[in-house]
């Protein structure tokens, strides 16, 4: 990403910023600020997948139109959110990398080869479903801007918004999967009904982007690690936060959506892992999903990817490189961090997602925060 | 198991018998019976693997000797466990089956063959670590014995009970073995400290054997899933029962084991599935797993077995099987059965296993069960 | 392919129908004309993937300018070929699939969903490394114009040809995918520098699409096995033909590519196949790839995705299906008709493509099919 | 192995000494005696795994009795071969693995634990199918014996000799899995119907142990690497070397046995490879194994096992480890060697094993080597 200094080309959309504007999507608390504590490990500063040092998140945030559907027109609910691995250029300086299918009914391209040779060398885009072509093309384009001569094998994860969004109108392109590498940026990671998350719905709330993430203490190695997830999943009587049904307390009349949606999970961290050890990671992703209530329906894409950045492996230099691997007794306060960062993850995503009216004037409330934290008090689980 | 008709060759030892008188191990309650609920669906007659029609379980527990642990003398608190897929032959009508790793650290012989073709043909044995040798040895046995031209592919898993048990002195014999599949049967399952479960741990607390089962309504297909369980993993701070911390709760002073343990979790079910359809059965165990609060420690052999008995495969016959197999869309139910399941039967293991002293006179104490229920009525979870 | 019936809107470009003129694509021999016999099971009618019932296939070849590469401009040496499982719409009519690979430096999107469930519910895609983006954005156009409620998720595999092609221009678009899909049909299947296989070459000669099948006798149960190869993999020196070391005595002075190429193989069976088994069909292809000679160089991207189209399931009916599975032992011999098929569908396609230049005016030359008799009758391999 | 200086404890049986004289083992020759060539890399000075410094192999062999099978009787045509990874005690020192069935009908515990961490921990024992449980055992009494507080996962995998063996009768004991063990050392590895290769066949002919090696030029890293098998897969006519089809020139009256055999590959390195990259050597196996003709039938179980020398990873030491691990491009030569040395081995296999005549007094032919030799002259493969 040494496009980053630039001027960025391409303006976040004005819409995109009346929406923040119009649903305070800013000033929905997140889980900690509830008062709600998913396990033991503390959160870094930020408690999200950019305090992890280098990694970057930039999302492109399409909101248009209401009323009915028309394919092509609207309503338009969608995005794409970019992940960063690597301050630099990760085509030119590759990061240890693996992913893992919890329930493969989803995409995430690159896969194969992540898993072949563990090394992941491009930006992560997460879009929707049938936006993938694009993803794909964008990530290629954008490498092509830096050298014609490149060829990439993009990681271009999805899930499926068209509860809520006009997704056979395609409105994703090439340009805002460029907008979303290049507006990639550490610091504060905008939540909820953003990029990729802005069409999402999970446990039969508004969902989307959550984040969160966990610091080891000296002796656990001192190291960070962090996650994204697009949180498109589970149906309403399913919801379990901190262990307490909250969805049974719930209920609704709504049906549940004609189709079950997804998760995409982006792990990060700076310890030194080799690929069959962030391997594991992925695999412990699946629990930190499972406390949320889920039990990852047949037609649940649920697709993690973890990287390491404690190394970067030059793509054309050494014949041998050196690298680091931690003890595998050590992973231990890793595996927990990743169980506790996706399970906060998630339920960030549905805390910072306000109601959204999307096509046909289908209503996907946000998370009542206020009957949250009395049925939390109630299984006296906050104070 | 065409012997099952036959005079038990073995008797049940005498001191097995007396340990179950001692310690009352039928008379502790399930979590049923303390009112706690897991999941929605609906359990069987028995809420045990063997409501699944045709599956029989067998245990063989080795108790004897106390005090300091002399190699090869004992103290000995071990045993085997058999679950026996159909009351006939299963070499000769096999059904189909998959087997998956959450975590790797452990072992179940046969695992490449299931997944290769899809098939088990032998009893599933349980045992301890170092007593996988002789398991296997024991199958072998037993498969001769009915037939000396056979060659099966035996499927044995362990977890390690050296925490109370003389696990060097290597106590299971090859006539444990073939007892525990020769006395395998339907009805009531024994749970707790008995078979492979007889020496193990989880949270902090005695543990060992646990079932557990759900039946969907007719709507949904109206089969019936079990899942039986060698629960010896996790720590005592991360014990959770129905979504309560309930480990936090019941602090100890006792270090944390010296070696992590495991768990091995063997599904059942009468629907028609076909092997990548048990596959995802096995992958779910996991989140019913992660339910009870453990994030699999890098040290937990953590695998997981599916089989499906609604069609028998006869080994000599058509070239062509007419096989039934589940609509994908139908499988939900059967996830969630297995997510609740999983992590009932760890509970009841948990619930069942009472207070044991072993080497070294090192005493775990099973889970306090009024204290259980004082927890989960602080937390509202139950009445 | 309810489309198939329709006038084709795509017309054929006459720029292809002038290559195939021009380079009398159509008339240089198959290996079996040469006299080569691979294996000793019996091809099918038209020795192609066609011999399936059912299977169509369809290239769109795109070539046009000669001389200096100008991204964008051209020279143009590349295509789509669509290989389409079933004569009406697959997305309605699933067949069984698996798909594995032997080296994953390539992308075939989809897998995770393929090996999940084991349903092929779309036409597979292969293009150029570049243009899987537009491979899977036609395949969504496709479908969306099929019906705009679908949400598919498509199998877009690649190989790289910028060795002849500006594949950094991205010359094909979503129309092209589409037309290779419409254009799909039934009989003779062009192999060679058509279709995805335009710009690719293998073992330092010009190659491309390849096919090849094999007919089971009546005791075998008398199916049908396809093999469709675009063949872009190996390094001259190690060209092995039926055993023989042919590169060696076909020295170049010619560099080795700077990028080394790869394989995607597509294996269709009318067998009674669960997905089980036809993973297992993928892992052979990869012992019919090594027969000629390659080692699958680590930059390779080595794929295998096989279908069964004896089964159709449909999307939306019966809550079980009856399906039938193979007998274990039956499945030899298409263990066998897949290592046979997989090699000579590459010899086919290396004995189809006759000499081509493109980008730079870099000449690739086709295999010397006079030579390659004589060298094969010095080792007596043919009369 | 801190126990290789010490005197062994368990003599060669003087049959097994025996049956050596009597058909002269250690006299015929390799397949490069005979001028055959396998590949174009250059062997180490072994051409055998022990060229990898620091490997041994240990084998026992057990022959006695003829005539008619009386189960428990004999005759006894089997044994055990142990291949130790490095010269210290590798519990205390793992190194580097990753294992992966090409066909896995067949066993070779431990797999699930190498593949989650990627270390060895233990000497791999190879022995007949009916014996894995005597293997497992064996390498615990062996470990134990070590220290009685070691908890291996042992690695023991097998291939089916009952063709020659009384395989029922379980020959195989724990004492001579320990001898196998102890008596492991460097230098020269007989091959043909010695250890676990005793009453192997492959090809239809006496097989057994067989192995070779590369040694890459300076250019190339320097690096060796050696391969191992028991060769017990395939069937006469299916033979091929150095693609020559030999077995199409032998026919035979024989009919093919009742049960096809297995391959088991040991694949070792001192080049400094990580996990994920092990896994890929452990693929290429299966390339050399397709180019002797088999295609591995549905019943072979054909596993490998591959392992570098080039770290040592202590058990109990530091926190975070340095390791090297090769750029990916670099690994191709490693590739190749793969193939070429897994191949060589089969053939070397072949070449050793003299006729031997086993239970009820079948006959297993010995490769004829004059006929072999003819046969590659007429192909113009030797001179």
């Amino acid at each position: 990403m040494n496009t980053r200094p630039k001027i960025r080309r391409w303006a976040i959309s004005l819409l995109s910023l009346a929406l923040c504007a119009g649903t305070a999507c800013a000033q929905r608390p997140r889980a900690r600020d509830l008062g709600i504590r998913i396990g033991t490990l503390a959160p870094g500063p930020r408690n999200a997948i950019t305090d992890v040092s280098g990694v970057g998140v930039g999302h492109v945030t399409l909101i248009s139109g209401e009323g009915e559907l028309v394919v092509g027109k609207g309503p338009v609910r969608t995005g794409v959110t970019a992940v960063v691995p690597r301050p630099d250029d990760v085509y030119l300086n590759q990061v240890f990398a693996a992913a893992e299918a919890l329930n493969g009914n989803g995409e995430m391209t690159g896969m194969e080869w992540i898993n072949e040779r563990g090394l992941l060398e491009v930006p992560v885009i997460i879009t929707n479903t049938l936006s993938v072509g694009e993803g794909y093309s964008g990530v290629v384009a954008y490498m092509l801007q830096q050298n014609p001569g490149r060829v990439p094998l993009p990681v271009v994860a999805e899930c499926y918004d068209g509860g809520l969004n006009d997704i056979a109108g395609r409105h994703v392109k090439e340009a805002h999967v460029i907008q979303s590498i290049e507006s990639a940026a550490a610091g504060r990671v905008a939540e909820g009904s953003v990029g990729a998350g802005t069409g999402m719905r999970a446990y039969g709330f508004k969902a989307g982007i959550g984040t969160a993430s966990r610091e080891l203490n000296k002796a656990q190695g001192g190291y960070t690690l962090g996650v994204l997830v697009v949180a498109n999943c589970g149906r309403r009587p399913n919801l379990v936060i901190d262990g307490v049904p909250v969805g049974r307390h719930l209920p609704t009349k709504a049906s549940p959506p004609a189709r079950d949606g997804s998760i995409v999970i982006i792990i990060a961290t700076d310890a030194p892992l080799i690929p069959i050890q962030l391997r594991r990671l992925c695999k412990r992703s699946a629990l930190g999903v499972g406390r949320t209530g889920t039990f990852s329906r047949t037609s649940s894409g649920d697709l993690a990817l973890a990287f390491s950045t404690a190394r970067r492996i030059p793509r054309d230099a050494a014949t041998v490189d050196t690298v680091h691997t931690l003890r595998d007794h050590r992973l231990n306060p890793l595996l927990q961090a990743t169980v506790e960062a996706t399970e906060e993850a998630i339920v960030n995503a549905l805390c910072a997602a306000d109601t959204m009216t999307g096509r046909d004037g289908r209503k996907m409330p946000g998370l009542p925060l206020d009957r949250l934290v009395d049925i939390m008090k109630q299984h006296n689980r906050i104070e």
